[in-house]
Order: structure tokens, then sequence, then C-alpha cells
């Protein structure tokens, strides 16, 4: 049995696709599977169903987390898998396309090479998004032991419902959380789809993710004086936009000078007082700033503070930089990296090494087990919409990638 | 009698404005009298109180504009005064200033001057500034007949109530509106605040204004690709910001480059969708833009039109142009202009001539009648705000060249 023969099924990805896109269709359209919601309720069910359906062993967990099990010899297990809950106005394929994937390749793995020697577990994770609580990753962080006893009070949904309210009403109980905690897991690999642009313009068939990226955001306060439009001359105005406007331009600057994959966006500002006829007298606006390398973030950073404050100088404004959020970036395993660029090459798939600019559960498992994951590409780079489209051949690449290596990881 | 020697009371000037200063005084500091509201009609009685103890005949139109008249020999009447109301949270001089001013000097020619040859009255106008029923120099227009017949049903204020229900209620019939209009009026002179900061600035008493600018208000819209800030490389991103961002700074500095007396200002910007991990897909801005040469205001919105576009189309954006209001500059009269500068020199007064960037009630009466405006400095070119400040001393020296006018021009 060579893994470059495995005859995967992919009618079966389709039909799985179809029903489960089916599950929180939103009436103005797009999908939204917020946790421990009855669409979530209803996808996790569905899931069940399949995983039993296929031969596995179902259990769900403290939290919600759903794990199909093919049994195996030894103790380590090779987890697959990705998120069920989606953002409000989601697509079909951002988490479901990670777990749908993980059942084709076992389900195959399962006929054609039988009982495996270590055991392999499809997950099914939840509150990736953070879309009703706030709380990302939730699911992760509960297999791998890192929820605070307090978590379950402070997260809050819009209607002011707590997470722990909400897993009462979906008969689980918060007190066992700890009890979610996995010690037995020996590698996990994620497939997603890129939800970014490259491997469409680029025209490869898959990404190796080498590394997670890290991310700062800030606010930046400019602050100069409000005028009377008409009757404050050019020259003797202080005007905030015109500040926070060269800022802007900077800020891109900086990181396309940097190049690939580094990227600094300003997604928000606030101009006030916000009249036509007045000179605006304060801008605040926001910046997200990724790069995988702690060092290179830190000097990016660094290096925009430093031109914010110069042009604020210049033109005598004022600027207070605000930290937001700051997340390290994650080395992904470079033994994992190397058995799937190995599986790869052995297929000839087109493929390159890329960092994730977005965040995802693996970034919760690298730093505490051998952690890979496998982009496969974006029509248009769309994602957390309801244009979200891999086609089924597309995604089939990616899928023949997974089960090679979950067969090298778990039969060999 | 030489107008040099005229002994203007300056504490008159100081009591006039602290009574004045006090009607509409909101909880939260600064003014508002609305037109047709208690505080207004407050400061309207006071004003009527203040015309009849000097000697003058009171009148009100139809619209509630109200003249205080020093009756002469001729026909011709000699105008002088500005607007009662003001803006929300507003200062105690804007308007206020230009009536008193001619209170003051009224009073004073009675007394030393005696009957003059012609006729001076000195006016309160009303809704100069638009602030509750947005019809803009209402009480102005009245007087010269510009009111359209259906303004009265079309203006409402944020209540829903019509102008003319509102001018029942203060006892005024809207039918009579075309009897406000005044065909004898030979010259009108507006003393105000100057609203900006160049006569502080250049330590100059008095401004001549030669010119009421010229306003183009405009929107930009510019539109991009709304994507993962994430994900999606620098170099394939169509980021609306970064394109909005460089056309701020181009508008800025074509109307610097331009120079006094041309502005340009972004004084709103709405980013869509407005989020920290999201690059903007949308932007629109507003543009106010101003100059007193028809022309000059025409080829410098063209330049400003020309610049968005290549911004746009060099950065694969679109840019939709959409015109808000356009105003044409208003030249005020020569011969005037040369009057006000002759007692000015005769004072040995340090004036400058000057174009008014703001709005003014001497706009629509510049256009039919010979028309000149003085303006007086405002501390830090404060104006619309309760830090609006001119002190009693440099009220006074703008209050001594009108004085000086209105004996030249009804006296002699």
């Amino acid at each position: 049995m060579s893994p470059l023969d495995l005859p995967l099924d992919s009618s079966l990805l389709g039909r799985y696709l179809e029903t489960l896109g089916r599950c929180g269709v939103l009436p103005e359209g797009g999908i939204f599977r917020p946790l421990y919601s009855r669409p979530w309720a209803e996808a996790r069910g569905q899931l069940r169903a399949w995983m039993e359906a296929i031969g596995l062993e179902v259990h769900g967990d403290a939290v919600g987390n759903l794990f199909g099990r093919l049994n195996g010899d030894g103790k380590g297990v090779i987890l697959t898998g990705s998120h069920l809950d989606t953002v409000k106005q989601g697509g079909r394929f951002d988490g479901a396309l990670g777990i749908l994937a993980g059942l084709v390749a076992v389900k195959t793995l399962r006929e054609a090479a039988g009982r495996p020697r270590r055991p392999i577990e499809v997950l099914a994770t939840c509150e990736e998004e953070g879309s009703r609580f706030h709380s990302h990753m939730w699911g992760a962080r509960a297999i791998l032991g890192m929820i605070e006893p307090g978590e379950t009070e402070s997260h809050r949904d819009a209607d002011g419902v707590t997470i722990g309210q909400a897993m009462w009403e979906c008969g689980l109980n918060p007190a066992e959380i700890p009890r979610a905690r996995r010690e037995d897991i020996q590698a996990f690999l994620e497939l997603h789809i890129e939800q970014g642009p490259i491997l469409e313009a680029e025209d490869v068939a898959v990404g190796v993710v080498t590394a997670i990226t890290g991310i700062t955001q800030l606010t930046v306060r400019v602050t100069g004086q409000a005028d009377h439009a008409g009757t404050t001359p050019m020259d003797l105005r202080r005007d905030a936009l015109v500040g926070a406007s060269r800022m802007v331009g900077e800020i891109a600057g900086l990181a396309r000078k940097l190049g690939r994959p580094a990227v600094a966006t300003v997604g928000t500002a606030r101009v006030l007082p916000g009249a036509v006829n007045i000179v605006p007298g304060e801008v605040e606006f926001t910046v997200d700033l990724r790069h995988p390398e702690p060092m290179t973030k830190t000097d990016l950073v660094r290096a925009l503070e430093t031109r914010c404050r110069e042009i604020a100088a210049e033109l005598r404004l004022g600027c207070e930089i605000h930290p937001l959020v700051d997340i390290a970036g994650t080395p992904l395993d470079p033994a994992l990296v190397d058995l799937l660029e190995e599986v790869l090459r052995a297929r000839g798939t087109r493929y390159k090494l890329m960092v994730s600019g977005a965040g995802h559960d693996a970034q919760i498992f690298a730093p505490r087990i051998p952690t890979a994951m496998l982009f496969v590409p974006s029509r248009g780079g769309r994602s957390h919409s309801p244009s979200e489209f891999t086609s089924v051949e597309q995604a089939m690449v990616g899928i023949a990638a997974l089960a090679a290596a979950l067969y090298r990881l778990a039969y060999t």
C-alpha cells in the first residue's frame, strides 16, 4: 500500500460540503454557526453521524469539541481537523473544510490500510473565530488545558449570556472543562483554506505553512486644532487629518518596503469633530501589523511609531500611540513541514512554503505539540464572506497530501 | 465736529455684551439663540429696549428683523448691523458684536452730531447661521425680497416644525414676508469678528473685507477591495484608505501652493467596512474648498478632481466625485472699501485688506446694494465656540472706524 495510491472519494467531499453548508444559512446570505447555537449543534450532529458512518468512535469533550477516532495500537494520537464554528455571514469552507478533509482522508485510510499503528482522530473544534463570545480558540485551548477558571463567567455574547450559561443550555457542565485536556496527542495537522490570494495568484496548489504570523494592533490618536474651514489660512492650521493621512501612507509604505510576509493595515479612522466645514482637530485610527518573526515585528512597530511621531512633530500635532493586541508569531514544527514537503514532492504537487497571515487553532497547539498546516487556494482570496470558494478538485489536492502525511505518521 | 473726535462709550459696549451674552446661555457652556426661540425673543426684546433708550425709532419686520432708526432728512438709508441668532454652543461676539457696534456708534453720532442728512438704521438680522431651520441668511434675504414662496413650508427644524409654523408661534404672519422687502437702503456696513487667526497673528487691529469667499463642497468616494488584513499581501491590495490618504495630502497641498486666501479642507471621512483587521474597501470624504475669485476656484476644483482621479488610477481604485455646494465669491463695494481705508488711515489704525473666508449677511446685500465689512480680531481665531473672544478695546478700534464711516455716509 503506497500513500500515493489512496483512492480518495471526491464525490463524498462534495456531498459533505453541500450538506454542512446548509447548517446555519442566513436569509441575507452566508452562514453563521455561533458556538452552542442551534445551527452549530445541528452541524455537530451531522458530523457525529458521518463519523459513525465511516466507522470512527465518536466522543465529545467537556466544551463541545467533537472527535472521531480510528483506533490504533499505540497511545500517541495523530490528530487532524479544524473548527466547526463560523463568523457571521461566513462561507462554507473556513474551518469546515479542514474537518471534512480529515473525514475523507481517514475513511480512505481505514478502508485501504486498515487499523493504524497509532490512533488517528478527526477533530472539530469550537469558537475558534470567537464570533459569539470573543473567546477565540476556546475549543483548542480546552484541549491544551489553557482555559482560566474565570473565563466561563467573563465571556459574554451580545445578549449578555455568559459562555458558562450557554454551556449549561447545551448540556455541558462548565466545572468539567479541565477534563477536556488531552495529554496523548503526538501531532496535529490542520488543513485550511488560505483565506488570501497568494496561491491563486501564483497558481500553486498547496501552501505548507511554516509559521503563523504575529500580530500587533495599536491605536494612534493624532491631535491638532479644530478650526473654521473658511477663516483659517492653510499656513496657520494644525489639521489632524492631514497628519493622520501622511501616517497612513507611511505605515503602508513601511510594510511594502519590508516585503512579504509583512503587512500593515489602517482599517478604521474616526475624524473629529467631523463636519464638512471644520478643520479636523483629532483623528484616531487603528493599525494592524503582522510579521511571523518577533524581532522583525518589533522593529516594524518601532519604525512605525517613530515615523508617526516625526510626522506629528513636523506638523505641530500631538500623537499618542496605545497598544491593543500583541500576539507573537508561532513557528510550526520543522519535522512535520519536512514531511509535508516530502509527500507533496512525491506526488508532484506544486506547493510553496508560506506564512499564515491569519490566526488558527494550530497556533494554540504548535508551542506544545508538533503541529503543521496545509493551505488550499481561496478563489479571489475571499474568506469570511458568502463568496468564499475552493473547488472540490482544489481541496482534493490538499487532502491527498494530508492523507499521505497521516499515513506516514500513523501507519509507518 | 470731526469724526476723529467722536466720544465713543466703551463701557456701554461692555455692558451690552455682558447683558446680551446672558440670553441663551446653555448649561453645558456657550450660547444658543435659535431663530424664533425664547432666548432669541428675549435678546430681541433687550435690543429693542436699548434702541429706544438711545433715542432710535424701533420697528420689526415681517420675519423678525429688528431696526433702530436715527431719522434723517433724505430717503436713502445707511444701514449697519449683523445677526442676533447664534450657532449652538456659540459665543457672545459672532453677530451680536456687529449689532452692538452699530448701537454704540449711532448713540454717539446722535449725541455728538445730531440729526443726520440721511437716516441711519441699526439692524439685527435673523437666522443668518441657519442653526434652527438651515435657512441661512433668512432675515437678510427677506430684506432683499429673495425668499421663495415655498420656503415657509420646506424649512423644518430638528423637531419637524416648519419655519412658517414657528413664525405664527412668534406672532409673525408668513403671508406678510414680501412686506419685509426694503427698497430704500443706500449702503450696508457690517462689523464682525474675524472668526479666524489672521489679524491676531499679524497684530493688525482691523480687517477691511474686499470680498467674501466662494465655496465649493464635494464628496469623494474612493472604492477598492475589502480584504483580510492578515492574509492579503501589500502588493495584492486595493486599499481605499491608502488612496484616500494620498488624496487628502494632495488636496491640502494644492491650496497651500496657491497661497492665501485659498483653503481646502477634508473635514469628514467614513472608512468601510471599518474593522481593525480588514483592509478598507471604501472611503468617502468631503472637501470644502474656498476662493473668492470664481475662475481660480474653478481651476482649483479641477486640479483637485484631476489629482484624485490620477491617484485612484495609479492605485487601481475607483473614484467618484459628487458636488454638494457651489457658492460664488462676492466682491464688496470698492468705493466703500476706499472709504473705510480712508477713515482708518486718518485714525492711524493698523489695518489690512482681506477676504472673508466665512459667509455673512453682507454677501446677500453686496450684489444689490453697496456693501462693506470690517473685521476685528478673534482671540486664537476661535469662533462658533464658547471660547470666542474679542476685547472691548479691540472692538472699540473697529467701532471707531465704523462710526467715522457712518458719519461720512450719513452726515456729509
